[in-house]
């Protein structure tokens, strides 16, 4: 493991770390803040999955997360979005491709070889920190925004126990439906739309639910609202009974100034959770 | 003026203007964050003037002042740090011209046709805010980063009366001796140091002074702190007894990591006087 850099923050450590990934098979950045608590012992972990075009970055220096988590005492990470290096498969527009892993096992080519985000997320990376790191694996919980939020939620529902609780800021609801999906579902994953159902957040909601709390702000000035749909996980968190808080919020967009207005609540929603028991 | 972007954040409005400067002789950008409260008439206004290679943009985006300027009903301004443009001077070093203006008139050649970065914050620019947005020129407050805490401070002792109270992260304090200074005011000013002396916040502090309360927060682990020389203005300000809290901060370094930890601190002792009678 290599560090990037590391910077005294709110009393505890914003890292960047960068380590060589086998499953996708190049080198991953990620960042990591650390409060101060963890000096004493584990503490709980957030995982916060970023958006289209982002880095580890984007996040860590716009959303003011560590200003709560450093609060509550709670470890959160910023993974990357995709493989990178040269030899990694891209495309030439912004939403596939490099920055735009969709956090999926891409079983297509060009994308097979690298773009493999679903099992880093899931294994390779909470692995990692676990062994690198003075992280609880017990209490996870994990938020996201857009395409991070629809990551957040799949990765939420398909791995009951994982975490126990999930947010999202304006996530992609429902990707099997919107031009924010069906793309690149089948690039990754191919035509076959039987692969793409444990991928789509609504679908999950519908079929398995998550045994646990729920939070999702939308703004509902969001420029890219259509591609969101929101109205299909409504639906489905409805049907399913599921325990939710669904929020629309006047006047917002899709930008980090919405997020980092209701990252504290995101949280102190979280940290509830964590500190559960 | 132009409308660059318009973004709710914490329940106001981050905003991006960009208007014809008459003194800098270009298009100036700045960012502006104004609260909900100024829907209902002039809000305080806060000033942040950010460092070296900045735009408007960064402090805007990763510095997290819009959260308590909204809980305490404050505007914030963050001005570029610069003139800009195809045909403004510049200098292949990154602490000289474009993201260097270091709040100065200019009176040296390349720099005089642009670099008047002095009255475009001490008059164009408060004018301009006064008469476009719902801010009360009455109660304004200043703040700023490495060479914008540069700026803050000597502006805030230059102009008494202007300023309620100041606030600096890691200033510029003594650039008269420092090479965070030498080469710019030489080039800006001219070898006379006679022509620097305002311009620096020791020295300004050893002769004036500044009416109202002072704060200023230094990393010790900031990686340019020889640069900084905060010695000089401890020294200056502890011979002048003047109301002031100088903070060495454990551990801290130059970054928004800093800034941020910090920021609402800030925005209370600023809060506290511009709310005062």
């Amino acid at each position: 493991m290599e560090t990037v850099s590391e910077n005294k923050c709110f009393g505890g450590v914003q890292g960047v770390y960068r380590h060589k990934s086998t499953v996708t098979n190049c080198d991953m950045t990620f960042g990591l803040f650390l409060p101060e608590e963890a000096k004493d012992g584990p503490v709980p972990l957030l995982w916060f999955l970023s958006g289209l075009t982002c880095t580890h970055e984007n996040a860590m220096t716009k959303a003011g997360a560590q200003a709560w988590c450093a609060e509550q005492g709670i470890a959160i990470v910023f993974p990357d979005t995709s493989p990178r290096g040269d030899d990694v498969a891209d495309d030439e527009n912004y939403d596939l491709g490099k920055g735009a892993g969709f956090y999926v096992n891409a079983t297509q080519d060009p994308w097979a070889p690298h773009y493999q985000m679903w099992d880093y997320i899931a294994e390779e990376l909470p692995a990692f920190l676990g062994a690198n790191f003075s992280v609880d694996l017990e209490r996870q919980a994990i938020s996201g925004h857009s395409m991070g939020g629809h990551g957040a939620l799949t990765l939420a529902m398909n791995l009951p126990g994982r975490f126990r609780s999930v947010s999202a800021f304006a996530p992609i609801c429902n990707p099997t439906a919107s031009d924010w999906g069906r793309k690149q579902l089948t690039a990754y994953l191919g035509a076959d739309e039987a692969a793409w159902a444990k991928h789509d957040a609504s679908l999950m909601m519908r079929d398995t639910g998550f045994d646990g709390p729920v939070l999702v702000d939308t703004g509902t000035a969001d420029q890219f609202y259509e591609l969101l749909r929101p109205e299909a996980l409504s639906q489905a968190v409805a049907e399913r009974r599921q325990q939710a808080t669904l929020r629309l919020q006047p006047g917002y967009d899709h930008s980090y100034f919405f997020i980092s207005t209701f990252m504290e609540e995101h949280v102190s929603f979280h940290a509830e959770a964590l500190y559960r028991d």
